[in-house]
């Protein structure tokens, strides 16, 4: 590789190669894709143990640093965590395959056929904290999708990083398919971050994964297009034709299954009118799961709340702890997700169909939910194999952001020496 | 109407209005868009005298000032170009409405339902200069796709905007919709286009319509999305298996149709086999029909041609101009076009099925044609209706933007109390 003395000419010369190889990425075969994946999570399996040799080098610098157990959490491999890479790997592969496929087909009054068909954006950029696994996934959907990647991964799991691109690039070996296009950014220099920023020529779009720190700064200084990540301020409603039963479940998996996740359930609303019914019984619950409730003034008479304040409202914990407050009616409900909700994920629990109907029709939330976990939340879940993030803007993508969503389309016309009048 | 002191403060006040509209057409009725659209119709064919009458006050300044032939006759409106506007709002009156349409549907093993259906983006920011027709063509495709719209129309025809504006409220008026639906900014300061390239709470995304300095501007300073709307640098490719009469008609229509629309043909690429054949005829038909003919070194013998220079490639002349070159067989046209052209439009004229799918392949352009002429580059040819621009970006939108690529989506998830492992 050639000696970069500094970084923006080192970030040049990776673009350069990831726009040409998105150039042969785009009319690769299915079966060489599939092949190159599959070769990969055969790779990631035979080198096990150089890849965990790698993170525990990691987690030593991360323990000198100081890293909170969160943080260390989210670093750390084990034999169970490399099998969800490896499956994960597999399930990319075995999807069918987006590019090309035929969107939408119709013949004109002009005698024009027209087909609309998904092509790949081209070359995508993705910074990401922490998780080892976002490089096999990442990597994963864009060579799915037909796009080169260019990944950018947290200091802190560099070593880690680095061993599982070494068997994504076995893999792209495999097929016969350019190791460029999966590449990884060889230096920890924040500089590396900024320069994919602002390279508009190079890059379609960034995906920035991580903590409100990376994502404000991608939104503050890209020009490049970004897939906003923004907090996950997820609400469940309790409404007054609720299931008991459902509402205990839903609600106590929506907030403890994992409470770091962006799907967590953060504010629970009542309806007035089952507040000491089903309402009850649900904070009972919450509180006995170790769950710390904040309490409106009509809730904090129940034994172990606490009292709520302005700030619990519209808040994302990622703690085991939920804001509650009571509802006169659905659409008091509905106004204060419009107020204080994320547009992520938010969820009725109601066996009124009309309820239900009117929740999915006046909130523009990426994912609506009825009498289901918000914990639901996840590409996986969603049958996308794998997923690159979930992407709060309207623009482009929205929710899970799998290798369907990393593409776009083109028009292919066809006439017979046709002519406009 | 608030007296405002200065532009930022109208601009918020005109924002705040458009956001509160938006939540509103988020869940109006299909029948209702559809009767406000027919309203508008109608009160554009009532309101003809008055219209043309404020049409006459645009062209009176824009004499003063000097505009081009070309820029008056963009103004200009005439019985012929008001029918258009009223066929116009017939035309998008009538479509299916894209709202709420369930583009996907499937179970997941967990249990499941998902649907993914189509939302409005929100508040769509149109910026245009001169052509009048744009108020009501975009004005329609963004109450079609439930989006409120704020419309920055040229200074050069302020009067002519107005007027269809008014007709555009009358409909909304008689369907019961909001007047704030569709806004047309009020004053001609130059401070409001920034304004509105800035306003990232309150518009989702900006389409610019206009000359390059407009569309520079919007791209440089926009922190809102943007539907870039870049050059129409269009090539035809002769093959060598191209059938020589659909070669002629097709080209002779493609540049000479209308020489200043976006799919204009620009610049001619023809096959080294047929060039003394199929090309020498196509160059001599257009040189009779009034063309510039710029000719590389191995067409530059033929009676009539012009010798073409390094700034002939790649060029948009908007004009009676086409610059013409040999190249040695299909993957050098594609070269060439991957090199030269825009990624709007590009042709193949052949009747080898095998190069018309390897061109089709191997090209990224947001439309691709084969034996048709590339001034069926437009929104209406494609059955839009109306279109709003052609998009030549790769991200939410491309090619033309009608009412449907004027959405997002959400996703509608329901279980049965279920929850995740």
């Amino acid at each position: 590789m050639k000696d970069h003395t500094d970084i923006v000419s080192l970030m040049a010369d990776i673009g350069a190669r990831a726009r040409a190889a998105a150039a042969d990425l785009a009319v690769a075969s299915a079966e060489s894709k599939r092949r190159a994946l599959e070769a990969a999570a055969d790779a990631v399996l035979a080198a096990r143990a150089n890849i965990l040799a790698a993170n525990a080098e990691d987690l030593a610098y991360g323990r000198n640093k100081g890293l909170s157990a969160a943080m260390m959490d989210r670093l750390a491999l084990d034999e169970a965590r490399l099998a969800g890479i490896v499956a994960g790997l597999r399930a990319v592969a075995a999807q069918d395959d987006p590019v090309g496929e035929v969107l939408a087909e119709w013949d004109q009054p002009s005698g024009l056929h027209i087909r609309r068909v998904r092509t790949p954006l081209g070359v995508v950029g993705v910074i990401y904290e922490s998780r080892p696994n976002v490089t096999a996934d990442a990597g994963a959907l864009c060579l799915k999708s037909g796009n080169a990647v260019i990944l950018r991964g947290g200091s802190e799991s560099f070593h880690s990083s680095a061993a599982i691109h070494a068997c994504l690039v076995a893999g792209l070996r495999a097929a016969g398919l350019p190791e460029d296009a999966i590449q990884l950014v060889p230096t920890r220099d924040r500089a590396a971050v900024q320069a994919m920023l602002t390279m508009t020529d190079t890059i379609d779009v960034i995906v920035p994964r991580g903590g409100k720190g990376l994502v404000g700064l991608v939104q503050r200084e890209a020009r490049v297009p970004v897939f906003a990540h923004l907090e996950g301020i997820v609400h469940i409603y309790i409404d007054r034709a609720a299931d008991p039963e459902k509402a205990l479940r839903v609600v106590l998996n929506a907030k403890t299954r994992r409470t770091g996740v962006c799907g967590a359930a953060e504010c629970l609303l009542v309806h007035r009118d089952i507040a000491d019914t089903i309402g009850q019984g649900v904070i009972r619950g919450l509180i006995g799961a170790g769950v710390e409730v904040r309490a409106d003034a009509a809730l904090r008479g129940i034994a172990g709340t606490v009292a709520a304040a302005d700030g619990d409202w519209g808040r994302e914990y990622l703690d085991s702890i939920i804001a509650v407050k009571v509802v006169d009616d659905i659409d008091d409900a509905i106004g204060h997700i419009r107020r204080y909700g994320s547009n992520h994920t938010d969820c009725i629990v109601t066996e009124d169909d009309a309820a239900g109907a009117r929740f999915f029709a006046r909130l523009d939330s990426a994912i609506l939910m009825r009498n289901a976990s918000t914990q639901f939340a996840d590409g996986g879940e969603f049958g996308m194999g794998a997923e690159i993030g979930i992407a709060t803007g309207k623009m482009h993508a929205r929710g899970p952001v799998g290798a369907a969503q990393l593409t776009s389309f083109k028009y292919l016309v066809e006439g017979d020496g046709t002519v406009r009048s």
